[in-house]
């Protein structure tokens, strides 16, 4: 069994790191907040900073909401850089910036230490259920021994390539996410106005080649009217960001994906920003005065 | 065996002419330039025009280009109209404008007839292969009366709603189409300027919220730079001008359509009308001085 750490125990964190305890690993933590008493009882054992993580465990996961997070979990005075010795490993889970990715991954190399940046996708209902998709950058034998701890949390786990790769998918993944969203929102607005029935129209679509993941299951909540989240509205909107800075760092044009956010912020403004990411639909439907359904 | 009629023996309208030929139905036909011999060969009937055609036949197809083509086969001098006698049936099966075929719905019903609007979706290879999608607007009982001919040139074949409601669902296909393609570009040129693999990330986004036959397909299109046709650009254009002429009568604003329209006319204006849909990658490319992936 192996001596492992974790930091950041929010609504993802909490369930990954209660798979890696349930496995029999031996769990250092550290959090913002208060340790879960679901943690404790099962036996983490709680550090008072980020550097006295890595210094009792060999392999230290990060979970953090975004890219100044992470370089301050990792870099600030008591944090986990102050604690790694040579041959130990940081995994960062968190979803950030693939450019600053890169940075971290090298200056955590120069302690003589490993790095992977393995960022997930599926929400608190892939956290819970062991079920995340895992996109991870860095070397192929630091991903190999780690791999078996991956497994403890997700089930479609992919090394894309280097250092920064995991997290570049990620955003790619997430420019697709939103992008579909908005083409079903477009699609069954349209038909909802030309007078067909949405239900029917998604339906038929789903056979052809407008079929997707998003069509099935957030479609679904369009049609039915439940924006509960679900991946929340204003998380998209920080991912969507990283996206556009990424883009802009890059000099590229991303013209829907910009568009997209200014929809996102639309939504925003009219007090949607905790509602699922479907809600989208929400914006178009705001500029047409017509809902695809009726609200329920 | 049922006395049939086609009119539009396009790339589209032959292949599934034929299948009705070979099912041993009598066929009746008319077309703009020359019967193609395959078709006179299997017993194909020539008429002079679509009058003829509607004399002979009970039931009447129709697969044109556009909406004016449809209007005129209907209903000019010598049209399909005018041959027309109770209780015959339409069947356009042409993608055409969904408001203006609610009123020839009504024009063909005025005459004691029944009418469907029938589009498809799968290209010239579902044509041949008998697998087209087939989004059905019309009354339950016309479409049982014409789903085992349906059922000759397709397989996926939905009844959507009454009149119109087949063609909206269609241009509901197209935009959901056109706008994945246009994220799995967007996407997959982040991912590439960024530094990474965009064949791996591809293969990362296929198991999560990001799937979609667009990613599967048009993604490794992209990946892979194999342009040609598969669907042409300028066709594509087409059917989104029906969303956005629909959108503007409606009332609606569909604004990531509206910017992926710009896009295939930058397609368009670079040389590329004739390739694949999935060129419309180039656009966002040649914004970004950057590929996918090299060119082979």
């Amino acid at each position: 069994m192996a001596k492992l750490g974790f930091i950041g125990l929010g609504i993802m964190g909490t369930p990954m790191a209660g798979h890696l305890l349930a496995a029999g690993h031996a769990l250092f933590v550290h959090t913002r907040s208060q340790v879960p008493q679901t943690l404790l009882a099962a036996g983490a054992q709680p550090c008072t900073n980020g550097a006295d993580v890595a210094r009792q465990a060999d392999i230290v996961f990060t979970m953090v909401p975004d890219t100044p997070d992470v370089e301050k979990v990792l870099f600030a005075p008591g944090g986990v850089a102050e604690g790694l010795s040579a041959g130990k490993t940081v995994v960062d889970m968190s979803s950030i910036d693939p450019i600053a990715t890169k940075d971290f991954a090298r200056r955590i190399e120069a302690l003589g230490c490993d790095y992977l940046d393995a960022p997930v996708s599926g929400g608190e209902v892939g956290a819970k259920a062991a079920s995340l998709t895992i996109m991870v950058g860095g070397k192929q034998e630091v991903f190999d021994k780690v791999l078996p701890l991956f497994q403890l949390m997700g089930k479609n786990i992919t090394l894309v390539g280097g250092n920064g790769d995991g997290q570049t998918c990620k955003v790619a993944n997430q420019i697709i996410v939103a992008l579909n969203i908005q083409a079903v929102a477009e699609a069954l607005l349209f038909a909802s106005k030309a007078g067909a029935d949405p239900a029917k129209v998604r339906q038929a679509l789903m056979g052809g080649f407008a079929a997707s993941r998003i069509l099935e299951v957030h479609g679904e909540r369009m049609v039915k009217r439940t924006f509960q989240p679900g991946f929340r509205i204003e998380l998209h909107q920080k991912d969507i960001n990283l996206a556009l800075s990424g883009a802009r760092q890059l000099g590229l044009s991303l013209p829907n994906t910009a568009m997209v956010q200014q929809l996102f912020s639309a939504c925003a403004a009219n007090g949607m920003a905790a509602l699922d990411h479907s809600a989208l639909c929400r914006a178009v439907e705001l500029m047409g005065h017509h809902t695809i359904a009726p609200d329920a």
